[in-house]
This record gives C-alpha cells, sequence and structure tokens, in this order.
C-alpha cells in the first residue's frame, strides 16, 4: 500500500450519474485482505486492481450527486475508497444515514456491517436460547464485542477470548462477558475450554481459525452451531492451518455455517431498529480504536493481523 | 477381536424382562470402530467393555421373549451381539420386521440405519433441488450408494467416488451415477473435482473426511450444503488429517452439518414406507457384500477400512 497525492475537482463531470462525497471515516475490516489476492474468493467481491485506491466501508459526505437518491449534504455509510474524496457510482451499496444521535464512526462498526455481522451470525445462524454456553473468539474486535453483548442480552453465558490482558479486561469489566481469556497464555486451548465449559459449548462465533477452532470441535455440545464470520489468524498464511477434530460434527450433531454480511444487508434496518435504543440507553457499548489521517490507514489494516487494535479499527480522514 | 465359544440354554432365564434371538445377518458399520476406543467420542454411545461380544446392528429371530413386545418366532432388526444367540435387554432399539417380502439381510443396510442415513442425510440435512450438483464419496458403500440413487429421484446430477475400477462401473451402470471416478488414480482431488463439477458442488454427502473434503471445499457453490455422515478414511488414524479449506464455508455461505442416524429412528418408518415401492419395482437396487460366519466377522469389519467390501457388508449367521 502506498499513499499517492493528485488533484480533483470537487464537481461530478456534467451528465455523471455518480455521486462525489467527502470521505469521512474508513472501516478497517479483515475481509479487505481476502480482495488482495490474484483469485477471487467469493462470487460476490473481485480481487482489487493494483494501482487502484482500497474499496472498503467507510462514512462519507455527499458533496454532488447525480444521483436522485442522494442529494448535496447528505451523509452516507457504504462502499467507498480509500482517499479523500470519492466519486462513487455503484450507488446501491451506499445508504442514507438517518439516525445521527450515534457517532458517524459508529457506522463502520456498531450500526455498519461489522454490528450486522454479529446480529446475522449470532441470532440468524445460531438461533441462541437462553441460557446456552456461547464463546467468542477475537472478542474484543469490530464484531466480537458485541456477539457477547448479544450473548448476554438473550440470558447466555458467554466467555471470550482475546490476545492481551488489556483486551481481556475490557471483556469481562466493559462488555459484560461472563469469563474471558488471553489465548497467547494458553498453550493448551483444549484444556482451557474445558475450564470455561465444562459441559461444553453450544454455540461458537467464529473470528479466528486455525487452533482455536480445532479446540472448540473437541468441546461441543449436542447440537452445537458454530457461526463462521471470518478466521483472521489464517488469511496471511501460504496455507490455512488444518483442523482435525471434524467428525465432532458428526458426533454432536453440530453444525458449522458460514455466511457473507453483505448478503444480508436487507436486516440491516431491521437490525439499526434492534440497536439502537440499547446503543442508546447504554445497554450496549462499543469501543473503537480511531487512527487519524489517510497516511495511518495501511498500518490500521496491517495492524489488525497483529491484533494491534484495541476494538473495532476506525481510520479518521475528516469529523464533517 | 477373537471368536470364543460356550454353551447356553435356549431359554430365558425365569421372570427375565429380555429376548432372547438367534442371530441371522451382522452388519458391519464403520461406526463400531469408533466404540473401540478409551473415550465417549458421542453422548449416544458408550465404549466397548473388552472380552465382551461386539454390539452392532443385526437381523434376528425371536426364540423366547419376556417382553411383551414380542413373540417367539418374530423377526427383528436392531442393536444386538456378534454372537450366535444373544439375550437383548434394551429392547428399545429392536423393532419388529413387518416387510419380509424384500431379503431379511436389507434390514442391516437399505431399510435399517445405513438407508435411514442416506434417507435423513441427503434429504434433511440438504434438502436437495431439482438440478443440483451432489458429490458423494465411499459411493458404493451402504450408505453411498443409496445416497446417488436418491439423487437421481430428485433430479440432481451426481457423481461418486470410490476405490477401484470394479466400484466405479456399479456406480455408473448399476446404481445410475452420472459420473464416477476412482479416487486412487486421482492425485489431484482438486483437479478432478473441477473437471466433474465445473460450475461447483451444491451437495456433499460426506463418508471420507480428510484430503477429499479438502478438495470439496475449494469447490463449493454458493449456499452448498455438506452433511457429514462419516469420516472414514480417518478412524484409524491416531490424529485425523488436517483440513484447511473451511473458510470457503463463510466465502460460500455454506453449511457443515453432522448427524448420528441413530437420534433420527422416529423417522424409520416414514423412510420404509418411501423406500419400498422403489425397492418392489427395481427403481433402487442394492448390492450387498456378504461374509458367512461369525468367524469371518473380525476380517470383514476390519476390510471396510481398506475398502475391500463391495456394496454394503454384511455377516451371515443363519438364514433363518
Amino acid at each position: 500500500m502506498v499513499v499517492t497525492s493528485s488533484t480533483t475537482k470537487l464537481k461530478l463531470p456534467e451528465g455523471s450519474k455518480g455521486v462525489l462525497v467527502k470521505n469521512l471515516y474508513l472501516s478497517c475490516d479483515p475481509s479487505i485482505q481476502n480482495r488482495m489476492r490474484k483469485f477471487k474468493v467469493s462470487s460476490y467481491a473481485d480481487p482489487f486492481k493494483p494501482g487502484s485506491p482500497i474499496i472498503g466501508y467507510g462514512v462519507a459526505k455527499v458533496l454532488d450527486s447525480g444521483d436522485p437518491n442522494f442529494k448535496e449534504g447528505d451523509l452516507v455509510w457504504g462502499l467507498t475508497s480509500w482517499e479523500q474524496y470519492s466519486i462513487i457510482y455503484g450507488t446501491d451499496t451506499l445508504f442514507k444515514i438517518h439516525h445521527t444521535d450515534v457517532p458517524l464512526s459508529y457506522y463502520t462498526g456498531i450500526v455498519g456491517m461489522p454490528g450486522l455481522s454479529a446480529y446475522v451470525g449470532f441470532y440468524e445462524i445460531c438461533s441462541p436460547k437462553k441460557g446456552e454456553y456461547v464463546f467468542v473468539s477475537a472478542a474484543s474486535g469490530a464484531v466480537g464485542q458485541l456477539v457477547g453483548q448479544f450473548a448476554k442480552l438473550t440470558g447466555c453465558y458467554v466467555v471470550g477470548s482475546a490476545g492481551s490482558r488489556e483486551k481481556v479486561d475490557l471483556l469481562k469489566n466493559k462488555f459484560g462477558f461472563d469469563e474471558a481469556f488471553n489465548y497467547k497464555e494458553k498453550p493448551d486451548l483444549d484444556a482451557a475450554l474445558k475450564r470455561y465449559f465444562p459441559e461444553g459449548i453450544d454455540i461458537y462465533f467464529e473470528n479466528v481459525g486455525g487452533k482455536m477452532l480445532d479446540a472448540v470441535l473437541k468441546n461441543l455440545r449436542d447440537h452445537a452451531r458454530i457461526s463462521v464470520c471470518g478466521m483472521i489468524s489464517q488469511y496471511n498464511l501460504g496455507q490455512p492451518e488444518g483442523v482435525h477434530n471434524l467428525m465432532n460434527l458428526a458426533w454432536k450433531q453440530a453444525r458449522m455455517e458460514g455466511f457473507l454480511v453483505v448478503k444480508h444487508l436487507h436486516v440491516h434496518l431491521k437490525f439499526v431498529e434492534f440497536v439502537l435504543p440499547y446503543i442508546k440507553l447504554g445497554k450496549i457499548v462499543y469501543v473503537e480504536d480511531v487512527a487519524e489521517g489517510l497516511e495511518s490507514g495501511p498500518a490500521a489494516l496491517v495492524g489488525l493481523f497483529a491484533g494491534r487494535n484495541v476494538g473495532k479499527q476506525v481510520v479518521l480522514l475528516s469529523r464533517e
């Protein structure tokens, strides 16, 4: 990644059907890395073209619009580019922001795609029931912190794993997880999970993959559900680690199901109506890690894969 | 495994609530091996006690009964022991045979647990639709041969893999698979699957695990379903092989779900009513591999794991 400069006129070309925006917040998402490949990993996102700006979710302000659905001054969230100003043509992935009584940056996180991921992956894929045992990996991240809070709202017992004492402290003392542990301090993940889940795990919200998944598979309860949101520990490996314990899916009559949040945008409005009251009442909280300036973007993105972020990683370009 | 002899009176002890049976057919099932461990792999079956007879499914004739649900002369199928005569106490896993116009041995196969496994795993777990692309591994085995025929009845395109030319021939010419291949002749399983499924795989009926599963994961279509019935290639390994491509579950919004057929016995009658007419009309066929005599049992069971059986492996003790 390199930062380059050029000048542009802040006006759409005559007759353009696009939307010219000033980007305010950019979202650092692990899935961005999945497009930095030569091949297409899913049917829904092509690999980036080398030399082009990174494409990702963000919050922006409309400066000029050739699309009747948007007008100057509108605040929007959706797919934009990692640049100060962008012309967006694919406005089907651009949404007007109606609720401005939460921080705008939240549209890259708790009320954006990570929030929707937590909602779809936990409620729709896992159908949680009160009293169930829930485990969340990368639990202080953009998605995980919400899954834990949703689990508590549902009356579940929830344990989270993260990669530092600071994050473990957040899980227990800010997000209300029942228990949390630093996986780097647990060389035997199977033993750790057996201690936290003597009865086994009903629901695993999968954010990391690899060894953690393998240990979870050995600790499933009958009819367990695993929601595969991501596997961040695996994306930078030439070959992902081998997972050995899949036969437990049969022995425990368990289900492992993946999802792409981009295919659940139709649920977004319902989700926002569900989550906003909790945010306003302070019953759900959200921690962001804000990097300032476009030039801090590459390090912020790369930092995700080393767990350097604490909470949702955002890049702030401009407050308005 | 050793074969031992002793004598017994063919009469139940006074006041016994059990059922004394003469065993006619014993079923060689890969799952028997899962009970030859020191630990319990599922909540539904304890490890065998060394020195005791192997417990498995079979067909038997009632000689004496202390249970009002069974009487002398009844033909039954269900859990029995690998011996010529058995006293069965857990009669909740013993079922009367009502249809005797199919071979009795079929109650160890097509109308027994393997048949029910194919039915539940294909129809209930995978919800197949006409025109979908179906792949079955261990496709000439007790379960696989039926899954392929069910897939054809549903109007799917179905490809099977097996471990010999003889089996591949059966798949194509007896069971009506659209295509079949010998996995031992395909060092690059990924490339083989890409050739047979240029559009990808909608449904994978998993009987083998390991490298085959890994190759399938790379060839899933969006919304694919994997039904985990068993992973026979893995049971004799100290540690099962690593499966690397699980992130495709998310990228393809796919589901992988395991089941234990023993938990679906309530569907058995419905299944028999479904399958019997097809058998009688010759629209579904079934191939058995019959070993004769109790002393041939151990080699027949062990042979499953080397793929020595062609079709459902049965041990015949007595025809009546």
